[in-house]
């Protein structure tokens, strides 16, 4: 569209700097022109996250009716400034924000973009045309008891938290999967391992329900992170303090916010403080760090586990998604798994990134907020992405092998700390050294080796026994409030 | 102490490799020896955590209490272990913990370092030798109804939890070191810089007051940690199986070590996934890493202020605590927040480390808890450490330069935001052109080109008035709680 | 594209899951069709990386080669074959490229696209159908003597290193914009900053020479990234045994290759450990990080030095791109090299998502190439065009103050340093007290406080001599083979 | 010693702060004495790197020498100077390196701390007493045509250089241990595996030499670093101005620190830029990462394939080094390669830690060189070590599972590919999977599926065949330079 848009008709505008000439047909002023111009790094738009647009408008809005509320502007001009920001957050103008999401400025560019943006719709509104500042103007009227340094933060805090919406939908789709899986297997015995040693029995029902329950940690996790975000700075303007916005703002502005978002956002206590703090954006880094160490993990586990079909650990399948070689015929890879694996990597990357911009601030700005959400709002899609991918196109259909599970766990060594009790621990080493040489079982060895009954140890090296003890105790008592 | 050690007399002892000479003057046992002599990497040995030596003390004592108390291990045994706990809680056993931090085996060195320690010395306090286990054996009895997989992380959460103690002291104390600092200003004007321009009037009193609440958050960001560390796995043994653990252990134990530390603890909800989750030492490496953000930007900042002598900023001098130069004579540099800096560039890798080792644990265990630990506890010690000189050194000791504060102050061209609501964003961008290009003040131009009368100019461009706005009425708000 | 295609005609094609419908008009087949299906996480399809397509197919021209002078395919195949590449790596098939960058399976996906592209194509210039692989068939015709374990890696490679034509370029570029702002401010005296405290005269022209020497090591760290990135493994196949390829082939392919690329490529040493070794890919994010670290350097001493206008060093002045406040009218700020800034942010985060990518191959194979692919070119299209944006809208503009600086060059109290041979160190720290405590200069109570003769302190003082005393000796003998 | 030193007598020293009291038997003066009191964050004293006490003292002869050879400082104390210096580096004054690694300062403390440790041994070699700095002063005789900005830095890189060799000592024996288990393999037949999915055949001697290979690679990286480490700047003294030198010294001190050390070394191109680049440490930094990545994909490729015994892959077995579960009797962990991983996630977070330091230079000096050559001293040293730990105590001992190996190999479905050139890919893929599904081998299903005849079946299926096919040819090509 900017191209076309540069062929066509043009209209004048002017800042501080001089004079410049804006296509005709856009919304945008001299100020987006400008910032258009300028940042040509990324080739990411501002428009590739909507939900900033939207966070955007809606600041814009709360504010307008503040202003209005007030007596601080005409209450007709607000009228369109309303009118024209509920247009925007309907999505009709992403279109309208062209700017590099790598931008320098701080946000200054992203905020004149809604500022005028606003006041050119608001102005075709009220029947003006676009460019008619005299009427509406972008700073006078539409950024009034505004500035950059506490609306820029307010529309990244409010994206990430309406974001969290999805986000937690999507990993809570998740968590089902894997309790539904967990469920179907529940019955069934397998061998646990540590440091990929042969450890003690356990349920695929247990493994699986463990992802499960990282998610329910994640949730909570993710869910806390609202409280931190909407911790606002409105009416506080230029560096918090409050130059420019009479001292009912603050508190009328955070109000009329609280309506338009549904979020229990309130005025930071220390408004200087707030303008350069990036703890909420820190915080809902690692949480989705977090989040993203437990989608490996089990991404990795369910490769491990699908290793084979021979020469693996083959306790399961993950469902076949594609031909694995261009070479090996037939042969079948885990690629899901390792597609959620790579999403974890940039992951990892976008929280260092985060540390980077968050502790580079100088003084009254940290400058550097575009880059972080930026990568916050590019690290919750491609999450909610990777987890809707993971769940359709993996866990649904991960099949178990019922068979060699019940064997490993059978023939495990460690099977001996069940008799640990009975004839100590250094006696139950040596039967465990002696089955491992041998290639033979546990309770095998121990019928030789210990008078212990026969029953007696039959009870004891139960591994259907075994694997429930404590796991389903625990899980019988914390499923009630999940499902 | 170990190099003499070997040269004496040695009791042989035996494992399931085979056996082996241990000298016979420690405490600890072939397993240990076998370790010391395994993991020569780091030359940290895990002495060097004081802390995470006691906390294991504490839950090896809760577990014998409570062992005691189901009536699995014989009472006169529980007491003799729990006397030898008590000796190692407080400090006089540190030399026996000779291990390599970057032990491989998933900490299970160092429980067997503390199991062996704890036999021996019940063993002497029983009026036996060492190494008589057929008396009090260290799996056996020490370890009675534990594993690895329960009790190494719940001591590194219980280590970490209670050095959380002396980092918010440390933490508080800084605080209100720049609470005072801040207290001492709040009259003295200066000039707020964004992206490093001139922006509008504050007071030095503000910009100290933001650093005490970035603190404040921190502070309460380091007191939720509690709540996740106190996650812990008592009673579930290995992988979250509870083999060899009576099924009331669980609640026993973590009752016991409840009494004994004092702190929240509560059995996990899943102990199949709580093995393996990391979502602590995530949490706690986050923590650190946004306290560390905010101690560089204060750091940072007070680096800049204090530039000059002649061509900096000079806001402000922080006390001048060494010379600066082998060449340049009487040159003075801030070393104290370089020093500072730098600690808070270890963090940032720490948070990287620890990453690393918590999304690298498969199937059943995470073998590298013992990095994660060493990690955190070296970092928390090293922020306290430099919070407490940032606060002696440093902060104590800062001397505002208000004379050219003001003068900053009143040469600002972003002073005439002030003149927005009256001349609009477009007529004062105009003043303040006019202001930069002849280098004379916003109030003087002001005076010329607009027919607003002197002393409405006076009272809108009033620095003083300005500076205190909305910070003064948040500041007084906010402050009865905190002091 | 997709959308329409999926609303028209289809063909069915099959593979070892079963069968599919593709749409009929597209020149991907089955295997393509499942990976867009199965790959749903970034949006960020392939042929957002052209180069990596060009690489590919250049790679699949020289195979096709090979395989036809060795006779191990049809001649005439292999010349539609060669055809069809020759055409793709026009770039006139781009947009049959689609599925995601973060692919699972190791770039299997992306290697069936390419021999599904190559093989409809190549039909179509054969005169035969879309689909009709009994012909020309996308495993045993286009990737015949080839695997993914080969190719994917070697197209990888090859387009980094086609890449660093035009990022060399740009850095380049931008060399020579420092080089010619230092030749212009030569002669300019201004005072050198240590840990931001005066420290002692140097000129302007060093200080920007000093930018354009950063970038002269980046260019020669570039420019030996080549020779890694040469080391390639065609011929080698599944994990580098050759299965499935005639001996010749690995000889024959690389030299084709060669002459197609123009590049010095050259068989690994090792074929097994060639599939997993990711040094190369780790050396170029290195040379790139260490690129941007050189990047952010310059941007941040700039807008230190351009701090003001009236309350920071006032050293030189950016241009002004654009107004820097929604509320401060008048204020600009350095938004370009705040933009630079968070360019190399993201390239910190590229590095770490790197080293996670190339730390986590698993014993025959590391699946996730693609990630790092993504990332590295990323980077580079990242940093080119930061550095042409950096040059043309804010380097090539830059004026200083020289004014300014010869004051701060001859107030400066570290000037003592040049009188440290003729009173010593101690002497001459006594005098720069003095002369700080009073906001004298150093010739001024030198004067009164030593014996030594007034032309002698003249002389000894000159803030021009000692400028460019070693400087400029060195700047010259420096300067002949660099412009 | 400290503590007692304390105890003791004092001698008062004075510097441009004021006066203190140092202790009379102590060889540092002042300035070392405020860094001890100032710098209380680490824990870790310079003494902890004797290598970089030991580069140095070693520059600090080599000035002094230049400087006695032109005639700047007097040829009497020139020798004390250099005769001190001798000690120096013999290591018998490592206890006077008392001040903190993380120092701020620029290295200033340690520069002044090396002048003064000097100084007092020069005074006492020449009859002196310690503090008689009006015979040989630490500032205007030992620091003579110097400053911190071009000492400190020289020996940060030539300890780093100095370091090198036994690190590729190290490094090199681990790449034989490697090689020679590969010899020893070298015809023994196991299964490739890709994606942990059954690929094609290959030899363990294979598998290990590739190890080797990679450590190949890091060796040529590891000596590449020392020209980069060379590149010194001696003589540039303040911000590379040569402010305080003889122009001729910076020729003579290179020459003369090039005698001594052995090194290439030369002066810096740009004196002005050298002061503040940080590529030789990126480069550094960047070498270990990668070398640690080789690293941990041995360490996790022996934990994969040495899993089991019952239910892993139990391709090999790693030694058993101790006893590996507190409850579990007779589990042996491969506690080895676990440490190793250790090792390797601290230098992963060791590369951020330098990234970080090295990008937040400003103007004229980076101050933060300490953390940075503490990190990368550090990570040598833990690397080395864990070399040495992995190979005498891991590789030197790992047993192969010659049976198992074969017996994979021959099961594995992919062995089809084998089958491509004869009957085509999807031929060969139908066969593999009716081997997948009726647990049968590709050998078996082939005889029945196709009318090839059993003999050239045989032959094209041929385990041992296939697996040496590319393999052995490059490794005899190879071997001949390595070993």
């Amino acid at each position: 569209m900017n191209e076309e848009a540069m062929d066509g008709a043009t209209r004048l505008e002017h800042d501080c700097i001089g004079e410049m000439e804006v296509p005709a047909n856009v919304y945008w002023g001299i100020h987006t022109q400008r910032a258009l111009n300028n940042f040509t790094v990324s080739g990411v738009p501002e428009q590739r996250h909507p939900m900033l647009i939207r966070a955007y408008a809606m600041i814009k809005r709360a504010c307008a009716r503040a202003n209005a509320e007030l007596g601080l502007i005409d209450a007709t001009k607000a009228h369109y400034i309303e009118q024209a920001c509920l247009e925007i957050e309907a999505g009709d103008f992403n279109d309208q924000f062209p700017v590099d999401v790598l931008q320098g400025g701080a946000g200054t560019s992203m905020n004149m973009n809604m500022n005028e943006v606003i006041a050119n719709r608001a102005l075709e509104l009220a029947g003006h045309k676009r460019g008619d500042y005299a009427y509406i103007h972008p700073n006078d009227d539409v950024n009034h008891s505004q500035s950059t340094n506490d609306t820029f933060p307010a529309a990244c805090k409010i994206a990430i938290a309406l974001e969290l919406k999805p986000l937690i939908e999507s990993c809570d789709r998740l968590r089902r999967a894997f309790h539904d899986l967990a469920d179907k297997h529940i019955h069934s015995v397998k061998l646990g391992r540590t440091q990929l040693q042969d450890a003690v029995p356990m349920t695929y029902g247990q493994e699986f329900h463990a992802f499960a329950s990282f998610l329910k940690l994640d949730l909570q996790a993710l869910r806390s992170l609202t409280g931190t975000l909407c911790d606002l700075n409105l009416g506080a303007t230029a560096i918090g303090t409050g130059i420019c916005a009479d001292l009912r703002f603050r508190e009328t502005a955070t109000r009329m916010l609280a309506e338009i978002t549904g979020l229990p956002v309130y005025a930071a206590h220390d408004p200087v403080a707030s303008v350069t703090d990036m703890s909420a954006y820190i915080a809902a880094s690692s949480a989705l760090k977090n989040l993203a160490i437990h989608l490996k993990k089990a991404a990795d586990d369910l490769r491990l586990l699908n290793s084979g079909p021979r020469a693996g650990f083959e306790d399961l399948m993950v469902p076949a998604r594609q031909a694995g070689s261009s070479i090996m015929p037939a042969k079948v890879n885990p690629v899901i798994p390792e597609c959620v694996d790579q999403c974890c990597f940039m992951v990892f990357g976008m929280d260092v990134t985060v540390n980077w911009a968050a502790a580079e601030g100088q003084l009254q700005l940290n400058a550097f907020d575009p880059v972080i959400v930026h990568e916050i709002l590019t690290g919750m899609a491609l999450l909610g992405n990777a987890m809707d991918m993971f769940r359709t196109k993996c866990v649904e259909g991960i099949e178990i092998n019922a068979t060699i599970g019940r064997i490993y766990a059978e023939e495990s060594p460690s099977l001996s700390a069940a008799l640990n009790d009975v004839i100590g621990y250094e006696a139950a080493a040596r039967i465990a050294k002696e089955a491992v040489e041998q290639h033979r079982t546990i309770r095998d060895v121990a019928g030789e080796r210990t008078d212990t009954p026969p029953e007696k140890l039959d009870y004891l090296l139960d591994v259907v026994r075994l694997s429930r003890k404590l796991g389903q105790t625990c899980r019988e008592v914390g499923d009630g409030d999940e499902r």
